[in-house]
């Protein structure tokens, strides 16, 4: 055993210790009184930077909460690491479901019960203890390192694009390690190659101006919610294929190996099906139901609303009919071509009789891949398969997470997403948990990764 | 000029201060705290039918508002015509859009201003008005006459069947005419063959247990609004064709008279548009905008809901989505017929992947239509006619009027509309009125017609 996993090993107590004192600060970023707690829970990452031994660790203001940054920069001709997580919670609403309270962490069979303990404090705390090991046990790092850990994550982190335009020069490294991830299962790793993109589109068919009678009118005045109704059909075939002219058009089909990829990852479709209690799935023929979710794009309306919602019966022809829209993205898509194009549809489809006005809900977000055979993922599956015994599975996630392609443009780097949170950790809900087994073996993976991360170069 | 005629006319001033008397009552069926009010509407009535000679004036309770019930009927071998009409009103909200209170009957430029003004005191109190004129000026009525005005019309008369049914006996007669009815315009009358009926369907669609993050799930999990969305357009064809197996079964092509006579009403479409502030209308091919309202069924979404309807984007996937469809009825559909038809529909289609039920949202109301040549219809034209120099148009109403079925029904008569109400007067809106004009001509025209009544046998 190297000197720094000995370090690891003598430690543990006190990395214990660290990690419940870490989850005690009620660091909610939505909630505005709570400010004042995520600005204490920098200072405390702040501290703990400096504990371990990095340098030039500041608290960088954003106009919202604050960024902690850290280097240790004394590895030349080793590439520069940024290694990414955040030190904001989600809220803990509803309270009374917690079976002990949310910021007052319980360790119960194992697990650390708090809100953070797993989204993202347990996994953010991870390289911190591995880099204080590998220099209290080896006097330095093997490669550059920079931290930046941030306080806004949960709340979509507003001010990070315009943050890091500014610090591009502070940040600048040749590979991003995102501490805000997680692995498969507790005996089988993952790396997360991807995630979609997304745009919204809210959809407003205006009709009569005011509300009707629909006996009086209906037959004669087009409905808006008719019209709705037609316009949202007109944008989907039956089997999710989506029906939007040029939708398609720079999205680059999957070659063999993404496919052998996602179709590696076990599912079971039968658990998935009872888990969620739907009768069956839907989506593209030709497709497993992994790749819908992980690589193909999709039109969802996700909100509908017009007329009357009540009880029993109100014969209204209503004045208007609302959607909203929101497509996630596969490389290459555009969320801006994307959403103009979704809008366009909408107004040059528009049923005749009513009016239909279309923009966009918000700024978008692109979707991120990172090649399967690039040095640092290579590096990441390496470690992964060493440490478990096997080999990664190559997943992606449906979701959006903008900041791994807000690192690609701005700092021209790729994220790895190397973390330990597992599926039913209750991310977001109440009594999230985190496995000790995950929080004692993360930072020897983190150690190991450094290590190898020297031997490439970008 | 005959002795009933000039007693109307000497007796103006008088049925004038009266008719305010009676708006002076707030009768808002619809409020519970004016079911006092309600009850001294009735009062009123029944006053006011003992001063008019009538025979036989009762109170009777329904369970909900009474009803007012009174008798003529000393014309042996003349038919008997029940009259009906209502003393309740709709609610007087928004007050502050009245230029002079609901219930402080106002008098400018001919016109009476208040709550009920049109609907129905004003065309309720003609009749008795022409009654008290013929039995004061010839000593007798030329037919039979019983009344029948109740109290809970403007909440949808919901003990009026039960009513009907306990009181046949007491009701029957050959000829129902309503005094909830008008005119064309004020130079030009009009008879109301006909309205639809209705009936009402609530779809709910079932997706997963619960909201989903339409990103980790979009693509492969079906989205209750797109099966709702889907499920609707299947249900209508884009000119507003019913495509719902069976729906036009039962349903009788317009005759070339009923044709004739629906294109013998001037329509200006153009105004019409304006009114409604609409780019165009819409419906089926092949008829005119009056038949599409008047003469032919219908399948309208009256809302719609599911997901989220907040301001920016949320990416959820939402576990369910609902639609209040209701259905126009022309005869002889059947309302429980079509509901079921609609419901079976949305089941049998339910797309893959969700779970789709369907259930009726009330009783229905069954289309009414009185044969153009019926002898009670040809003697009001005739009197008409008679009144105005000019030929009535032969209208229909697109909304539903269940007392019509159910009178015919029940009593086994049908019913003329016989009342002077205009479009313009505001009726169920803020600043109420009805003419003075309409007031004066309008007992004229039931002494006329009650005489002409006479001839006519059932």
């Amino acid at each position: 055993m190297s000197a720094w996993e000995t370090y690891l090993r003598d430690n543990q107590r006190r990395f214990h210790d660290e990690y419940l004192e870490f989850l005690r600060i009620p660091s909610i970023s939505a909630l505005p009184a709570h400010a004042d707690d995520v600005r204490r829970a920098a200072d405390w990452v702040a501290d703990r930077l400096r504990t371990a031994g990095l340098d030039d660790v500041q608290i960088l203001p954003t106009g919202g909460h604050p960024v902690v940054y850290g280097a240790w920069l004394h590895a030349p001709d080793r590439p520069t690491i940024l290694i990414y997580g955040h030190f904001d919670t989600q809220p803990a609403d509803p309270i009374d479901l917690w079976t002990t309270p949310p910021f007052a962490p319980d360790v119960r069979d194992g697990r650390v019960y708090a809100r953070g303990a797993s989204d993202d404090k347990g996994n953010m705390l991870i390289p911190i203890l591995a880099m204080e090991a590998l220099l209290r046990g080896d006097g330095a790092l093997p490669v550059n390192v920079k931290v930046f850990f941030e306080g806004q994550e949960e709340i979509l982190s507003p001010q990070l694009p315009a943050f890091l335009e500014a610090h591009r020069d502070l940040l600048v490294c040749d590979l991003v390690v995102s501490a805000d991830s997680g692995q498969y299962a507790e005996d089988q790793p993952s790396l997360t190659l991807g995630n979609r993109g997304a745009c919204g589109v809210q959809i407003d068919v205006r009709g009569p101006r005011d509300d009707l009678h629909s006996g009086t009118y209906g037959g004669a005045v087009v409905n808006p919610i008719h019209a709705l109704v037609d316009l949202l059909h007109s944008m989907r075939g039956p089997d999710g294929v989506v029906l939007i002219e040029g939708f398609y058009d720079d999205v680059v089909p999957l070659d063999a190996a993404a496919c052998d990829a996602i179709v590696a990852v076990p599912f079971d479709e039968e658990a998935y099906r009872e888990k969620l209690d739907v009768p069956g799935f839907g989506g593209e023929e030709g497709y497993t139901i992994n790749e819908r979710r992980w690589a193909r794009p999709t039109l969802e309306v996700n909100g509908i609303w017009g007329g009357f919602q009540g009880d029993g019966m109100k014969t209204v022809l209503p004045s208007a009919a609302h959607a909203k829209i929101s497509c996630r993205l596969v490389p290459h898509q555009d969320p801006a071509r994307i959403a103009r194009l979704v809008a366009a549809h909408a107004e040059q489809h528009a049923p005749d009789g009513v009016t239909v006005s279309a923009s966009p809900t918000n700024a978008g977000a692109r979707p991120y891949l990172i090649p399967a055979e690039h040095w640092g993922n290579q590096a990441a599956a390496a470690v992964l398969e060493e440490l478990y015994g096997k080999e990664p599975y190559l997943v992606r996630t449906g979701g959006s997470v903008p900041v791994c392609d807000l690192f690609l443009r701005t700092l021209g780097a790729y994220t790895v997403g190397f973390g330990f949170a597992l599926d039913d950790e209750q991310v977001h809900a109440p009594n999230e948990f985190f496995r000790l087994s995950s929080f004692e073996r993360g930072p020897v993976a983190y150690g190991t990764l450094l290590h190898r991360l020297a031997y490439h170069m970008s």
